[in-house]
Parts: C-alpha cells; sequence; structure tokens
C-alpha cells in the first residue's frame, strides 16, 4: 500500500469560499455572520470536486490512501476569534470527513482545531474529541503560529500547548506541525512561512526536553522538515553544545519528516541523512507547487517517482511508504485492519 | 588560495561586551552611556584574540584569508535606536578594520549597517561609506529583520532598501543578507531565525524583479542558503507558478549561496543543485557550532573537509575556494592584486 500522509482538500467546492467571504465580511458586525447550516454541498459536488482532482492523481500515481485534512492556508487561525474559528473548523472537518465516508478506501481524516491567538488551547479540545470520535480521524494539524506570520504564541515545548498533547497522547494521533496562510508581507505562504515553520518546529523540540514528559507524543513535520535534514550535521552540532543527547535519542523517537521535497536530490538527501523509520510519503497533492517540471516532464509533487529510485532497499522503500504510517497513525492501522487491509 | 567569505569577530575581548553592556543599561537615562571612546582595546589584546582562535584554525584548516565582519548575533539592532546601532557599528567595524591592520594577509573587512527598525535605510549610508573608503571593506551585512524576529520591515524587494542598493551598487560590492539574535523566544537564534531568514530572502527574492531594477545587485545568501537548496524543486516549481523566469535567469546572477552547512550530505547536496558559479566557501567559524562531530572526529564547522571531497573537478573547487569570491567581491580581488596575490 502507498499512503499519503499529508494532503489537503484544496479543491473543495467554490460555496466553501463563499461561506468563508460571508463570515470574515460579518466580523466587523456581531451576529451577522452565517450560520453553519447555510453551507449547501451536496455529496455529488464533494465526489466531482475530489474525483476529478486528487483521487485522479492518486490513481494516475499510483497511491491508495491519503490521509486528508483541510486546507492548511485556510485555516487562517488569525482571522476573527475562537468562535469564528470554532465554527471554520466544524465546517472544514466535517467536509473532510464527508471526503473520507464517500470513498473510504482512498481518505481518513486529519483534523484542524480551532485554534486562534492567545487563547487557551483547552478550547480546541472539543472539536479535536469530535474528530476523533465520530469521525474517525487519525491524527491533527497544529499550528505553531495561529497569528499567521508574526509568531506571538510561545514555543511547542511550552506549556500552553500541553492540553493538546495530554488528549493526542490519549488517543494515540500524531500532530502534523504546520502553519497556516501568512499575512506577514516578509514571509510568503508556501515558500518561506511553511519551510521556517518546519525549521522553526524542530529547533524548537532540539531546545527543550517536551518529550520527557510525552514520550509517547508524535510530530509529523511535514515539506521534508524545513531546512533540519540539510543541515543535519549544524542541528547535530547545537545538540551537542546545548548538552542535549544524540539527535537520535533526543527527537527521533518523536518527530517524523514526510517527503514533501519536490526534487530527487532533496529526497535522495533525506533518505540518506534522516533514519527510514523517520520518513513517511507525502505529496501535499494537490497543493503548493502544481506544475510539470521542465527538467523532468513530471509533476513536482510527484514525489512517489523520487523515492521509487532513491537509493534505499525494498525494505526500507515499504517503511516509507507504508510501515511507518501504520505505526505513527496507529488509529489508520486499525482502520486499514478493521477493513481487511 | 581560500576565501572563507563568512567570519565573524565572535572572539573580541571582553572590553568590547562590558561596554555594550553598559550603553544598552544607560538606553533607560539618555545621556548616560558609555562613549566610544571609554572602549580601550590594545593591539596586543586584539592580536592574541585572533592568534589564539580564528587565525590558529584557519591556519590548522588551510584557509588563506577571511571576509570579517562584526559578530552577527550582536549586530542586535532591535536594542535602543539608531544613535544607539550608530555608536555600536563604529565600534564593531572599527574593530574588524584594526583586524585586518593587524593581520592584512588574513583578514578582509565587511561592514555591519547602523540599521534600527522602522529607521529610513539612508540613515546607514554614512556608515556604510566611512566603511568601503576608510576601512577598505569589499562588503555589507544586510539585516532583514532588525525587529530580531518580528520581521516588521518590509520585504528585500522593497523601495525601502533601496538606498542601501544603490550604495553598494556604486561601489560594487555584495550584500551578505544575515540576520542577528532573536528576541522572538520561537526562534532559537542560530538553529531557526538564521536558516528562516536565509529562506525567507531567498524567496523574497523570487516573488519580486529587484534584479531587474538594480541588474548588478549581489546578494550572499549565508548558511548554505537556507533552506534554499535543498527545496529547489519547490522553489522552481513556485517560480513557475508566478510566472517568473527559470531560477537561473531570475535570481542566479545575483544571488550566491555560501557553504556553511555542517556535514557531507548537505554540502553534496548543495554542490549537486546550485551551480558551482554561485557558490562560495565559507565556514562561519568560530561561530554558532564550536564542537566536534563524533561521527567524523572533526569540527563540524570544518566545511574545507567536505568540499574537499565534494564531487566536483578541481577548476570547480577553485571557483568555490577563491574564483567566485574574487568575482563576487572585486574590491577583494583588487586588494589582493594590489599585494601581489
Amino acid at each position: 500500500m502507498i499512503i499519503d500522509c499529508h494532503g489537503h482538500y484544496t479543491t473543495a467546492p467554490k460555496a466553501l469560499d463563499d461561506w468563508r467571504d460571508r463570515q470574515i465580511a460579518a466580523l466587523s458586525a456581531p451576529g451577522t455572520g452565517p450560520k453553519a447550516s447555510e453551507l449547501k454541498i451536496s455529496d455529488d459536488e464533494i465526489r466531482a470536486s475530489i474525483e476529478t482532482n486528487q483521487l485522479r492523481m492518486m490513481r494516475e500515481r499510483g497511491h491508495d490512501l491519503t490521509i486528508f485534512s483541510p486546507r492548511a492556508s485556510f485555516m487562517a487561525h488569525h482571522i476573527g476569534d475562537f468562535s469564528t474559528s470554532s465554527v471554520w473548523a466544524g465546517i472544514c472537518n466535517e467536509l473532510c470527513y464527508r471526503v473520507a465516508q464517500l470513498f473510504p478506501d482512498h481518505f481518513i481524516g486529519a483534523a484542524m482545531l480551532p485554534q486562534s491567538p492567545g487563547v487557551d488551547t483547552k478550547t480546541c479540545i472539543p472539536e479535536l474529541e469530535r474528530c476523533v470520535k465520530d469521525y474517525g480521524c487519525v491524527a491533527i494539524n497544529l499550528n505553531p503560529d495561529p497569528s499567521g506570520g508574526h509568531w506571538k504564541e510561545p514555543p511547542l515545548t511550552d506549556r500552553h500547548w500541553y492540553p493538546i498533547y495530554e488528549k493526542i497522547v490519549e488517543y494515540d494521533i500524531p500532530a502534523m506541525i504546520h502553519v497556516s496562510t501568512s499575512c506577514n508581507a516578509c514571509f510568503h505562504t508556501t515558500g518561506a512561512h511553511y519551510l521556517n515553520a518546519d525549521t522553526t518546529a524542530f529547533m524548537q523540540c532540539l531546545q527543550g526536553d517536551l518529550f520527557k514528559d510525552f514520550p509517547t507524543l508524535r510530530f509529523v513535520i511535514p515539506h521534508g522538515g524545513g531546512a533540519a535534514p540539510y543541515h543535519w550535521g549544524r542541528f547535530r552540532g547545537l545538540a551537542q553544545e546545548l548538552k542535549k543527547p544524540l539527535l537520535q535519542d533526543h527527537l527521533l523517537h518523536n518527530i517524523f519528516f514526510d517527503t514533501c521535497v519536490y526534487h530527487q536530490p532533496g529526497i535522495d538527501l533525506l533518505t540518506r541523512v534522516i533514519p527510514v523509520d523517520n520518513i513517511l510519503f507525502a505529496s501535499e497533492m494537490i497543493g503548493a507547487v502544481k506544475g510539470i517540471d521542465p527538467e523532468t516532464g513530471h509533476n513536482f509533487d510527484d514525489t512517489k517517482r523520487y523515492i521509487d529510485i532513491a537509493a534505499i532497499d525494498p525494505a526500507q522503500r515499504h517503511k516509507i511508504y507504508e510501515g511507518n504510517a501504520r505505526r505513527v497513525y496507529p488509529r489508520l492501522d486499525a482502520a486499514l485492519k478493521a477493513r481487511g487491509r
């Protein structure tokens, strides 16, 4: 099986955008916003939005299953307040659940949280519980910077985040550390903010001792870990200066990198530097980079092609494609086994 | 010759720290701060601080010359106002000049600027001029985020920065894009903020068309370009989506990456992905990572060892070690030729 651990519902029907626009427009006039129930999207519309996009490309590329979450750049936790994010997260998570219901062989949900800048993370727990219990979500996306590029929340090692960690440890689900759109003009969303957040999250974990408090907590750092694998020597050296254990002991029981690195040399570095047990197949398709690479004639984000020819053996490739995902996402493994897979 | 384009005076005598502490302590009581003339550091002290540190290691490693600038993390442009930064930059630049005078075969200066958050960049010009004309500086360090991790200045493509670009184009000197210490708890200075700034600067240039306005402007992006080379496919794809030319045409006449990447696989990726004409040898020694890599028995930052065995030919290696630096830093080349080198 080939499991893509990182897909977003970037192709949702336009009614979703329109609803969100109305919600945002109403922020200055409380009480005038649309109700969640005013959003009408039919199963046929959802089916079409998936069949002609993600599912078509999954079939072309040979992916079997995608862990599917709401569009990352649209989480936009900086907009409005907790109630804004709460209604929005509820809507987006329900849509991904409907995708998973309509295509149970191909999609399974990961939840976005109703984060809001400066708000107690306990407020995210009810939506998180609902997504796991009612929607069968196997992971969450956790935004380390709900301010959208201003980085005002404390580091991920701070107790601010512990209520979420306690809950996901209880449920035994991992968190993908994934920011949303940047509203800081310095940071292009997918070209700078995403990668910076990955690097930042990794270094925050390196500086701290979070996994002493939560030995079974698991973070997936997307986009190939930002700059971390490329600068692995730097990080090994910084860990040494900070009197931390070796990275494999300090972080690699708990941190995993996906393969959203869109060229062969990047994937080759990733598989050379990072232990194969810590690499999870992903494409983030359809996402930041949709085009065809003129150097290869294939989509930049067709990451399976890079892994297929990376210098690893079949057993290692199996781990990246399937084995590691089943281990890191035990609820995914259970859901697959329940369907005889 | 082996030219290290990225060294900072991280080992300056303690009197410098003490003076800076007094300057900072006096910020709340204007007029009570120390005068620049109160800082007393003898030539012998400078000599000792260099001979036992950078110069000793340069000799051990076989580096001939270092382009030497004030300690990056101590620029701390977020502290105080323009007058604070102005006095501080003046002191730090003078010290590097004295190093270059004492060891003219081994060090040549690059200037820090008296940047201050929100202040017109024109205010940096007098110090810049002084450093080039009086101190023979061959480059500047430009901080894209003088707020120290809050990123409140506009992107590098904004006209805010043009006064500096006009001056360095006139002088035909490059700017290394280098942030200073992070005062944002989210960002470890050397493990996150530096790398993020490199990635951010690269993406800002990719998004914009700065080099249409300044065809001869040259940026050195340190620390191996942050995440850029590892994610080169992502950036090629983003350039395509943004309807920009190919990266080699859009950016690589003007952007250069140094080799401060502290392990062999990282350097191998850099030399595989980035055209050799755009790679400049550097170690940032003595800097962020001082330790010995237990996997190799050598210093993490002994980057010459990685380049010596990278899969490039002698002519390419010569470019990385010397040829490119002479081209990117023409005032360095002129200074070397004036000394018969």
